[in-house]
């Protein structure tokens, strides 16, 4: 079989992304070959492939919501055979033997996991993401996929979907509680669902009057015009629970009020600059927590993907070709998606041939 | 018997406190009449004294750190007698029957605690705290003191001690913990000898020097000189919890940085202007929190003097006079306390005769 691969990256912030030639590595013996059918747009491809984080690797090939069908396994390959639905998220390696690791929290890997994109390997090469046609990782890093149709609405869950489902499982988020999602994008629409299909009553925070029937339909219990102070004035100390997934400065304050005695609060998304000052006094007065929370580990993607089967969830996409991926992240920045764009990657074979 | 008390009260924000005479209530059924022997000196007295948080109702006598004597006890009363030696701290009473109260956290009251001074009973009248001779106080609000000496240096538990106590308690600091506390002054010389009590590993942060030997002496198993970046970096990601008892505005994201995936950071003090706001991705990172903790509630405060002289923990002091109190509020500005005043109230017994 090829190595070579077709791609779309960029070489360097203020470019677009274009056809790009790529060799993947030889398969080992622990890994899997895989032909990408399907990835989601992140909006942490945008924010890499345009450096806005300061740490980008050029060329840069994002894309870490892959979904795609096994082609060749290596000879220690064991839950994997050629053929297989799978997916592959945010990370493709970690250490392996620090607590983090240990406890299947690769995520939290004390040495830094191996991003799927955007992470050295060497001094001169760097993980290539999923806006391409082929892929090799470890069988450890990739995922089985138990969905049997809408593969392409699948991709998404594999960071949007994990990113919102593990801090709802770390805060033990049952139908005893009372959620609130913050903002209605890739990320609050999953969350969303997900609290709603865990059992909780969800209490949807938007800007947008325009989304409050989207909120509704998605399985919000209630939609909160967060601009209207009288509409928030009604939440005030009853939320168990925020997962606020807004990464733009934003006043905090304004949903710390709104929990309970020992609510928390975790922020998905890390601001270019940071959020203005929280009150010490609103976390003192009702023993509130302020947390953060990134992507999930491996089995808990797993879990994560098992139960949105179960509970026949999938993300709201809009599906593109890969050659409109600039358009869409100009469309992105406007909001201008319900709620992901996924990348039909058989249009980026088709260029190949 | 007599209900006229004196008492050292400020009449404004710029006014020194001074003699005062007042009366106290007449004892209720399920009232409780205490000579006041002592009396702690928090920062709070002054910060209330002068209207520095902009809610102060005047007179004004402070003083919620309170050892005394039992004169008189209603008809209703049960756990007490004449003779006993009590403590009263923060609280005077609360609603009851909110899931805070019910629950034995009083100190989370929804509908707000009275508070032991400034706290507004009518249009006309408010509470009245401890830099008195007398005070009456309701059975469920006063404690047993368990200490058979040293008496004066028991007052200041009554909030330093339970401020610490309960938030040790409540991310269930033992043995296997390392436990930051930050600042050495009244609240974090009783953190460092109560999370010592608990077993913990206890790693001090001070921005002075001259207080390592003390820090020691106190319980610390480390001492760490917060403004050099070499010592901080000795113990990033290795803190379990942090207890923050500095209230003046300074850099979370040192701290915050310190904690281990899932750590806590807890502040229990609230500056007059925000924190510099902590950065998102320094909790999203390692899913960290940064949270608040006030005072504690009744069984916990009980539980906390019980544990205190099981473990034979009083506070260090400095004994003062009533009529002192001015240039004591002046020295705590400097720091220049070691580690907490307690006013003798036989000093200001003395001017009634």
């Amino acid at each position: 079989m090829t190595h070579t691969a077709a791609a779309y990256a960029t070489h360097a912030a203020d470019k677009p992304l274009e056809l790009y030639a790529i060799k993947r590595r030889e398969l080992g013996d622990q890994d899997i070959a895989i032909d990408i059918l399907y990835c989601g747009v992140c909006h942490s491809d945008l924010h890499t492939a345009r450096n806005e984080w300061g740490n980008t690797l050029y060329p840069c090939i994002p894309g870490h919501e892959i979904i795609g069908t096994v082609t060749a396994v290596g000879r220690d390959v064991k839950s994997f055979k050629v053929g297989d639905t799978v997916g592959v998220g945010c990370m493709v390696d970690s250490c392996g033997h620090c607590s983090a690791c240990k406890t299947g929290e690769e995520n939290y890997c004390e040495h830094g996991f191996i991003m799927t994109y955007n992470s050295a390997l060497s001094e001169n090469t760097h993980t290539f993401g999923g806006y391409s046609t082929k892929i090799v990782v470890a069988e450890k890093f990739v995922f089985h996929i138990p969905h049997q149709t809408n593969l392409a609405a699948v991709a998404p869950l594999l960071c949007a979907g994990i990113t919102m489902y593990s801090p709802l499982r770390h805060w033990k988020i049952d139908s005893g509680k009372k959620v609130g999602i913050v903002g209605l994008g890739g990320l609050g629409h999953m969350g969303v669902k997900l609290a709603h299909a865990m059992g909780a009553y969800v209490v949807l925070f938007t800007t947008s009057a325009s989304k409050i029937a989207d909120g509704k339909s998605l399985g919000a219990d209630e939609v909160v015009i967060s601009k209207d102070p009288d509409q928030m004035a009604t939440q005030v100390n009853s939320l168990d629970f925020i997962l606020n997934t807004v990464a733009v400065p934003h006043n905090l304050d304004t949903y710390l009020n709104l929990l309970k005695r020992d609510g928390t609060m975790c922020l998905v998304g890390a601001p270019a600059t940071p959020h203005p000052s929280p009150e010490a006094f609103n976390l003192i007065a009702k023993r509130r927590s302020l947390a953060g929370s990134l992507i999930g580990g491996l089995r808990e993607t797993q879990e994560m993907l098992n139960f949105c089967a179960d509970h026949d969830i999938t993300c709201d996409i809009e599906m593109i070709a890969m050659e409109d991926i600039n358009q869409a992240y100009e469309r992105m920045l406007k909001n201008d998606v319900k709620y992901r764009f996924v990348i039909d990657m058989q249009t980026l074979r088709d260029k190949e041939k």
